[in-house]
């Protein structure tokens, strides 16, 4: 683990330097607070979801965001589209399953995202993952008030199926890549009373894939940018609405030296 | 009116407890906001609006939220199917009826929700709730500047016509339940001018349908918290922008002890 | 210039007094920003972009705004029906073309609106305004990162060539109306941080031209006063989270007095 430890402090400072474009095709609810994270991070977000345009915006884009959250027909073929493109070019591609098995309509779109898409990171909840690695859990609206029984066999069998580092988020993060496996820990509780939080965290980690590091060193510097940014954010928070805000200052203003205090990788 | 005052506290307790899932059919505009005021609260929402998936997701909720902001044909026809199973089902179903009469097709659209559906709540400005009484009002956009010359007489019309409870806000709020008719004073006048404080009402009373009281005492208690933390949040904001992060803050904040020091229902 | 500086503060004045209402067909990332901007002026916004009830909208309206942000084939169709109507009706009309020249649907979407419509006010960046004017400029994501060699140049003649006000953003904002042309500096940096300052400029825009003055002091206006509530909110934002809800705080907070105190045009 020492390398990426060594590698995720100057990750950020690249990103801020060469500015990514993340095309992100994405819900509507949250797309906003996607847009901003990127923007407060030092990436260039862009948000086209329209078929007709949207591989057209992800062959001029860095990496490519796709969001399950709000889908619909059109919506869908634009992810398709853009991911083949993406993957034409040798763009990295993240895939956010927003209330995957919440509906057959979405267990169809996951189906044929992970068929037809070569994905470079997929990451979601407890539940969405392991509805995704055929381990089951349960929603509650977009919410996992259960994962698999046993989530860490659940991600590490989902990244050998896909290929992709796989990401599960809850009070703990896991990381699966391979043979690999990492947790995170000390996540902050105002982080799940806000909308959002899980879109914009799977929007800096897809930053962070267009840096040019391997998949695992892209996504393990997404996960300890945001998490660090929101616990410092959660102790200055008075609720949610002041704690969204707060998160944004703080992707903002985050320095290389912050991460090198705070890595607390669990391997 | 004893009973409700005494029933309100423990409802808020309730919801933080339960954790409804509130189905919000909303619009793009404050999406976001609504999704937010469900989750500071202690509700957990879902905002799909797919006609493909809207029915099989409200069969997962414990209320339905149906909001006319930015309607388009797929999501008048999702509101359809969805408050045809929430009804089937025997869930709670809350209309806002935003821009009510500012054109011929949301005209067409509320009169074929109300034709339809069976509806627990409607919440609109005095518009809004004018033109669905048959009773008049003007919009200006979609803000009210004039509701019907006897607004009292038409929340009482529409609440017999219909059957639900009606809601009409502005500087005074007006509630109907059959012969029941309740008046609540003392917003803040920063709520006008903060876009979706309207949206977030209506799902804020939705979440406590979902809490098994009658329509009556899920309104009132709805409309009571956000009135509370709307006034405190009004008095430490510096416009609408710190206002609306202060509101999310206090609807997460509120307790059933700040609940027992304001009621303030006028009968 | 004397009589604008001596007009700007009467026209804000007059917003609050008349509370015109702004007809926004926006993009789905920041309609919510492009509304709270719109309220925390005093202006009225009304968000409708489906087709079916467009023009319809717009009838009522005092001022029209088409943004090309998240474009789909049915809200172009919306921006021509509502275009039309404000163009019979004798309703100002603003373009914001946001992300032109990113993809041949949005080239298209720009010549239909340029050649069907009389466009009061085009506000964009460099590189969209330089593209507009078939000058050049250079987008990454919907970021301009340059514009045209000449920039001075290329607002003129877009302006001469449509007969539009033609603002063009970036550190220091041109612009061009006939023969007049204007520039404003000291802009915030933490402005380009923010997703949707440009969407909200264009509405505050917008909605001076809802005022009843030419062409040029509504732009000018408009202008000035965002810059200044932009400049003001940066002085006092740990970062773009902050900064945002202290630039609406601002818009509501500004006023006359503050105008006066801060002209600086320069010509």
């Amino acid at each position: 683990m020492k390398d990426i430890t060594a590698i995720i402090p100057n990750l950020l400072d690249q990103i801020r330097t060469r500015r990514p474009v993340v095309h992100a095709i994405t819900n509507w609810v949250t797309g906003g607070d996607v847009a901003n994270a990127l923007q407060a991070l030092g990436a260039r977000p862009v948000l086209a979801v329209s078929s007709e345009e949207a591989a057209e915006i992800t062959a001029q884009a860095d990496a490519l965001l796709l969001n399950l959250g709000t889908p619909d027909p059109d919506r869908i073929e634009a992810m398709l589209r853009s991911g083949r493109r993406a993957n034409e070019l040798g763009k990295p591609v993240v895939f956010d399953p927003v209330g995957a098995g919440a509906s057959i309509f979405r267990e169809e779109a996951c189906r044929r995202i992970l068929a037809e898409l070569r994905i470079m990171v997929i990451r979601g909840n407890r539940a969405e993952i392991g509805f995704l690695a055929g381990r089951g859990g349960q929603l509650r609206g977009i919410d996992a008030v259960a994962g698999p029984e046993d989530m860490a066999e659940a991600v590490q069998v989902l990244s050998r199926q896909t290929g992709a580092v796989i990401v599960a988020s809850g009070e703990k993060d896991l990381l699966a890549y391979g043979d690999i496996f990492l947790t995170w820990g000390n996540g902050h509780p105002l982080m799940t009373r806000v909308t959002g939080t899980g879109c914009m965290l799977s929007a800096v980690i897809a930053a962070f894939t267009a840096a040019g590091e391997d998949p695992l060193t892209a996504a393990a510097t997404g996960l300890t940018c945001f998490k660090l940014a929101g616990r410092v954010a959660g102790r200055h928070a008075n609720g949610p609405g002041t704690f969204k805000a707060g998160l944004l200052d703080r992707l903002y203003t985050l320095t290389p030296e912050d991460l090198r205090g705070s890595l607390e990788l669990e391997s």
